[in-house]
């Protein structure tokens, strides 16, 4: 399906081909400030051309938002968002001889894009172009906003890993990303902003980005593709997010990221490292919660401080996700991406008509598409939160005009609305 | 929510201290033979109590059909399935002092179901329990069944990991399961039998298993817990299913299995060891599909093979699934779970009262819930499918009353309800 | 579907010759009081045998709480609550000769059940049967004790019309409803007791009760049934309710209203008599409101008072909602019930074999369904206002953490959440 | 909400004054031909300026597909559909003093919309403006193409009431439109051609037609407006649409009419009048089926033919639709329309600072809805059976594939995808 999100809901239209790409937001929180501007800075860092690591083609990918809004400020009913396609012919592929109108492309979706639809495109797999995540990133942003302003969330994703070079290989001792301090320090303090000095490969760590950014420029120069490894933080979650048993806020997250195009795997906190952990170890103990200084006490935040939990964990290798349940601490998560299946080499396949033969492509490809998945992937993450937010707030705003029980505690006190972890 | 699927919808209820456990099955193919006999089979499967290694109390766990069926047949309305509850008190923490009454326990669902809902409930946890998969396995049982008559599907899955002890692990030669011939090979033919010829542990490797067991009979005895990794592969499925953008159908499968309680992980095909792999060897080239053998050719499979695709891939590290839409080859994928939270061991940790103390369980835990999560994961497979394959049979079937076009094919030669790939 | 609602989802199961009927509520607000005693009342208004009336068989419909709550508390988890069917075998047709087996019932879903799912079971039209109602009261009794308590909410259902008697016929000086004093004097007071006490034929008017029950005696003497229409009130229903475009208020209740059985029309407000009406006396002009007499501000109906909105209509031929959203005004609105299908005359029609032939009824029929529809109108339009309540107070509770604009009011003023609007 | 169905969604979005109205239609069927003349004729048919009695300002509304479709084929890909707001402000109401921004207009949306979302925009009601229809249409003429390509279905409503001037009134003889062989015999064969034989009124009898349009014109001359009734009928059905419980044909009807902007009420087949009539005559009998003329039976819908349903109806007071599933029979309904709130007139009402005062309004006003409204139920009705086809497309189609039962029926016996009843 289209649509993403029970209570915020983005519905994205558009592959390469067609006048346009874009999105409708549904069920945005009216008298929101917003405008073109709020959205435009994550269309830049998505689209392609940011360097000679990425594919190089010119697209200007502006952002027009179409309805929603009046004088600047969100009025609750749908926001649609639209972006021009500028190149609309595809012909990257082609040639005298056999070509893309002949072969299904190894690990594209022409071939399944075909047994689904039986409409054999120009295109070839639709909307499985990288063209599609337009509408996500667009609508990722109003979800930042709302988020940030209300909230003070901070969703920051950067590049950890491209083939064998990672950011945080596991060791010895410390198996996981969850049991490494330089890891928990980095997603403590790590920035958008500090993200982007490390371009084009958004890995922000000066020795690992030059080893990657090799890397990448290695396979390039073989006409080849390498994959790689985005790792996400979001910081200041409210808790209580989450519905179980089927939508645990872990749940909707790996659902978001398996659905970009070209992922492969996705692992929360202690990941599959966790899985050779004892349980001793694993568990993460409760402490008593820091103060929040009063510096940071300033306006909604005091309320948010004065009924902010006063627990959280030691460890943190749940990354923030209880039972499905955010913990108010941070969460973080890696999403796998595979190589690109563009490649500039010659392939032995077979076509359309069952005959063996040789495809090949022209021009120059994406050799790797991690620096550019960052701001999709903090995008998706953004919808997720906010449509688990929404969802939340329903109840707490219904079950704050009950009577306080003895099993029961007050709204005021366990304000999941407001309250941050840390 | 408690609700998974768009199509084929089942919504469970129930925790382990209520009259009893269930589900409602919405959407069901009518006419399709259906009784309790189908179910249990994967309830009893997934019981606690199996052996030594795993929960040693004692539920009979037996299913009824409530409605939606008569004299064996489905009707097509809902079906209700319903598990009584047979020990409804929770009391294996306690003792003298400070308990699970005083302690959210670590890594437990506690303190979030606290923060979300308010109540201060017996349970802590709620529906975070293992007993909420009961819904999921029974419902699962009925998406089996129709699954494998109309289609032939098999899904089996297996434990592949038990902490630092794996089936394949990744070597030089294999730095992936989807590289490994002896996996390849193991997923071509593994059934459900000869999984549970491997009990306790369900890995269907005698030295392996061994050794698992050995492992976990060491982390009983310390009182302590283990996680691991269930691998799952889904044979016969139809090609073309899936529906992007963003329920691709790796996607709805990450949101099913990190639906599960206690997982961290999951990844599809090459999963994260395909980030490390080059595109030209990570594509799947196509080949032409070979034939199916005359003798499988009986009845409804007949029309099947008439309408197969006509390629496969000669790889498959693609997971079966190329664009978020199935290509007729084996689906297969790894899901992690964390070690059991609850252990045997004293933890140091922090009461609701803010307070530093002791939390120590009574009697005797689980260690290690792997083969438990064999048959649950196999469930949530199942219903993705269903799920999936309902979408596109709704697709296909009004697709074939339109007039054939130059640019489409036909529903005869291209029938992705019937197909499969190999 | 079987699934009602998008927020407090109800999920219903069951036909008359299974083990049970019965629903998960799902979404509930945690903290609410509930057991089965908020449950049963609605459930033994609904039930046959009331009277002479009605249909004499004699079912206990006793509802059983299955999980969801703890110590009478509701605990945010899903709520399945179950109701025993008594007697399972359907056979009050029958006979040596031509019967149900043979003929699909005229009016009945006998027929476009085969059509629909191809399976013939004993029962006919399968969940078409009043019994599928149960599932629905149920549910209904939750949400509106929820209303009840949170915003002092009443729905009062009363039977207006059966056959040609009519408690509010259209008039010379007053065409509809909406311009008769006597309605709207009636729709200010009545209660559910009040109607009861007009049993068995709920028309809260002695001599208009007793001309249809004497209308009602009539053609159950004649073996023939008769229609009739029920009409709701909503009172003290919050303002801003409802979900454009498509989720107006009053479009959901239609929802509601038309999928009861047996149902051929809905009418809100000025109905189809507002056709007739000039736009300059249907117009409803606003007022101020008045101030709440100070007896009624006890706790939190204080803070409800102050945020209440400021203006009111003066006439009310909207029915409550504008725009498709409630504007504090009392809702009300007509749905209309054909006469019961089953009756005992002998009916000419066809055979599934195409053979004409006579069909003709064993035992005794529910000759008009009105006073027993009562309960399950009420119980439709609480499931409507809940749904529409939780979706509005995640707005309002999102919107309340944004600062404020010049475009903007505060939630403070204008909290919808809390405010009535007489 | 913004989107309409669960299988063949529709999203709209815009309100007057932003920069374009529109929607996306996601899960349209691929391979079927569409371009921008499929759709632009209801459009045509929906805008104002149609003729002096209805509103004079001359929108262009053309519409423009933006993806989903290559050379004029569907993708099975969203289609997003866009229309310009030419002129974007609206100012149809203001002069010296007191006007739209001070006061709430009276039965319009203003105040519903600012205690709903907070925000005091501009246009007043915002998605309440009959602009917010201009999706609906676009998206239903996607719907009507498919379904008249693939199963022949004709939609066609006209205008059947305006004021107290009705075309098929009441009579003793005739006390519902179910009872009247004038009514069956128009509903059997009205076209839309025939109806726009009566522009501007659309009401298909010249004498009715004309009184109609003196009427409407008095009112108009009156600065006052009036409301009316739209008929409608959908003819070639497939039997087997709608899904109970919740979601009956005639409920998801109800919903889709009563969403459309200043509806207030619907009824189906026999409708209120029905309540009226005794069971024994209101019951429709079964018939055999007429046999289809051989030089109907070209191309499909010969297959058609051979697996239409054996029985219809003798009457049709069901209006097509038995337990909430269609039996074949033509669908037919009301829907109510009420006076256009925005009049000429001044106004007595009070201001948002509940002063009193006197609104008036600037400019031509439409007086009159019904004539614009007719495309809009078009639209609607398309949509309504359109994802209730796809419903049943997804059942049957799994069905199809189960080993036939002894209590159940082939797919070919009952296709009822294919199968008309007359």
């Amino acid at each position: 399906m289209s649509t993403f999100g029970q209570y915020f809901k983005v519905t994205t239209y558009g592959e390469s081909h067609g006048k346009s790409v874009g999105c409708i937001v549904d069920n945005c929180p009216p008298g929101l400030q917003l405008s073109e501007n709020d959205i435009q800075p994550q269309m830049t860092r998505r689209r392609p051309g940011q360097s000679a690591l990425t594919t190089p083609r010119d697209e200007k990918d502006r952002v027009e938002i179409q309805s929603g809004t009046e004088d600047g400020i969100t009025l609750g009913s749908p926001i649609a968002l639209r972006v021009m396609n500028e190149d609309q012919r595809p012909k990257d592929y082609g040639g005298g001889g056999k070509n893309i109108n002949s072969f299904p492309r190894p690990s594209h979706a022409d071939w399944t894009y075909l047994e689904k639809y039986g409409v054999k495109s120009s295109s070839g797999g639709g909307r499985s172009s990288a063209r599609e995540t337009i509408g996500r990133v667009a609508a990722g942003a109003i979800a930042e906003k709302y988020l940030k302003v209300a909230h003070g969330v901070e969703i920051v994703a950067f590049t950890s890993g491209v083939g064998p070079e990672h950011l945080f290989p596991a060791t010895k001792s410390h198996p996981t990303q969850s049991a490494n301090p330089a890891f928990l320090e980095m997603i403590d303090t790590i920035t958008r902003d500090k993200v982007d000095e490390f371009l084009p490969v958004r890995c922000p760590d000066p020795m690992v980005c030059k080893n990657m950014e090799e890397l990448i420029a290695d396979y390039r120069d073989k006409s080849d593709s390498i994959g790689g490894v985005v790792t996400c933080v979001i910081r200041n979650c409210p808790s209580g997010l989450g519905e179980p048993c089927f939508d645990k806020l872990e749940a909707t997250l790996a659902h978001a990221m398996l659905s970009i195009p070209a992922t492969k795997g996705f692992e929360i906190g202690s990941g599959f490292g966790g899985c050779e952990m004892a349980g001793s170890v694993h568990n993460d103990p409760f402490i008593k919660a820091p103060a929040v200084p009063p510096a940071e006490l300033n306006g909604r935040a005091e309320t948010a401080a004065r009924s902010r939990p006063r627990l959280t964990t030691k460890t943190n290798n749940s990354g923030g996700i209880q039972g499905g349940i955010t913990n108010g601490a941070h969460i973080y998560f890696n999403v796998a991406f595979k190589p690109p299946a563009t490649i500039g080499q010659a392939q032995q396949t077979v076509g359309y008509d069952e005959e063996a033969g040789v495809l090949e492509a022209k021009g120059r490809h994406d050799p790797c598409v991690i620096p550019r998945a960052v701001p999709i992937v903090e995008a998706m993450a953004a919808l997720v939160v906010m449509d688990a937010l929404l969802a939340q707030s329903a109840r707490q705003s219904a079950r704050s005009l009950l009577p306080v029980l003895e099993m029961t505690i007050p709204v005021s006190e366990s304000d999941t609305k407001l309250s941050n972890g840390s």
